[in-house]
């Protein structure tokens, strides 16, 4: 129930919040202080079914069990993966949590006493990167079993007007691509999340009539990829290929002159964020547009120890709820 | 040297500005008032040498024909194709104009005596489009020679760090596509914009043994689909389909809740508007998420006589040059 590092901040600075990052298979939880400094950090599995009441649960006990006053705890920031409407603070998750729109922020208030708010993740986590270090328009690209983008703009989140803003997943990489989970034909998410990437390399092994396990994921791919099996480094070089024209879009559409790639599948570093930087390499050297959009764009990988979604939720149920 | 509809507003409210809008073939100028009420409306051809000088006897030559007092107009604001920083007021130009940066506003505001801003003209006519009605949140895609879009986003028009935001003409649209003019495969504009749409309907008319004319324009294409030629028929179904994925990518991108579609070849009107229809509609047909997404949006066409991008502008000169 402490950092990481086991050295908790003498005093908390302003309010606290709690963050909360609700992902398919675990939660995170944060307590925050104005400065983002952690005051708590733990994860538990997540429960799909009684979700809202597992969420109050782990509060209350975050509450209970923190080593600073609790009353200094102030707000609630919910992170969920899904359909979000912030305003609203109703959430249609995400298929693999539940099904229904849920008014999460009000049950999560009721049971807790404490003012809540719900954001999308990925959009939370965008909101945590602009809070460290305030690159007016920056994007984070989320690649893991699906994929979205979290973008600030002229240093505001983007929320768009259905609440689905930034869900890139669904734009098209390729119209004669494989059908996506969505219903449509070749949205990068059908092409480049973590299942694509896994089904392509099955695909390609049987085609080649290599012996290959069934049970496959995107990280033994890439893990592959560094040893240097050929079958590994065109399926990373094809996936590379599509992430890096889902950067060029985001800066090319958006403005952004900051892309931060996170997510499941950005677990795999280096064996990830090198392939795309050399496609974006190759990009530039063919287009004169695209290297004078990208020469002075910063591309980077965000590791998913640091809680990004859940410190993201607490910032923001800072700034929304409480007027300091 | 007067509106359209003959009839001169008596008297202007608030300080005029002139919006000048550079095309690749002709340029229009406005005369504005804060209302947006039109005082002077002209198009005249663009001479591609000497572009600034051009600008400048058209602003002097437009003040002085005025009706009202020329001690009036108090600013310039000129729309231009290419690769705009409205902060530096630098412009390279669009290749068809000219090579080179340029410093525009500059060399137009000493030869004028008038405080001078250059803004790109896609999104000039969104500034223009939001100034309208105020939605929040919207998307103004030109599709012309070239493909690009305005953006607004939570009420701002969107410029990116790069002055490249909104480049969306040089996102893939098919990666096994033709080569663009850019260097790269598969661009939107590519194979969507009005070069793409008739060098589509020649390969084709070609690959059936068709006889027909070698300098078939986008229009033409739209003409001959009204009129049930087969082969037009198939080639606006197949821009409409890619147009319809860039109304998505702007929607679920973006967030925004109106698109609006003009340049060139949204000269054809409906004939190229209800294809894109359809294909969106065959979208939410197989997507629950484009569904939920498209409900609540609003699709229509700019005519291109209302010049938006003169007015948006004169627009933008007005809100950048002058406190009121």
């Amino acid at each position: 129930m402490s950092p990481a590092d086991g050295a908790l901040p003498a005093d908390p600075t302003g309010p606290l919040a709690i963050g909360v990052d609700v992902g398919g298979t675990k939660t995170a939880v944060v307590v925050t202080d104005e400065r983002d400094r952690l005051f708590a950090e733990r994860t538990v599995p997540t429960e799909r079914a009684g979700l809202a009441d597992q969420l109050i649960t782990l509060v209350r006990g975050t509450v209970e069990d923190l080593d600073a006053p609790a009353a200094r705890v102030m707000a609630v920031g919910l992170a969920v993966p899904g359909h979000v409407d912030r305003r609203r603070g109703t959430v249609r998750l995400a298929v693999n949590l539940s099904e229904g729109e849920m008014q999460l922020a009000a049950l999560v208030r009721e049971g807790t006493g404490l003012p809540t708010v719900v954001e999308h993740d990925v959009r939370a986590a965008a909101a945590w990167l602009y809070d460290r270090d305030r690159t007016p328009n920056l994007a984070y690209l989320s690649v893991g079993t699906g994929i979205a983008a979290g973008l600030v703009v002229g240093g505001r989140l983007v929320e768009g007007a259905t609440g689905l803003a930034g869900e890139v997943g669904h734009v098209v990489a390729d119209p004669n691509g494989p059908i996506c989970t969505c219903g449509l034909r070749g949205c990068l998410e059908a092409v480049a999340a973590g299942p694509a990437i896994a089904r392509l390399f099955l695909e390609r092994s049987t085609a080649a009539g290599t012996d290959v396990r069934q049970d496959v994921a995107a990280g033994w791919v890439f893990e592959a990829a560094t040893h240097r099996d050929p079958i590994a480094n065109e399926v990373v070089a094809t996936v590379a290929a599509h992430l890096a024209r889902a950067v060029r879009a985001l800066v090319l559409g958006f403005g952004v002159e900051r892309v931060v790639i996170g997510g499941g599948v950005a677990g795999a570093g280096e064996a990830l964020l090198q392939p795309i930087l050399h496609a974006i390499d190759e990009e530039r050297r063919v287009s004169a547009l695209v290297d004078a959009a990208m020469s002075t764009i910063t591309i980077e990988l965000l590791s998913p120890d640091l809680n990004a979604g859940a410190r993201g939720a607490a910032a923001i149920a800072r700034s929304e709820l409480l007027v300091t």
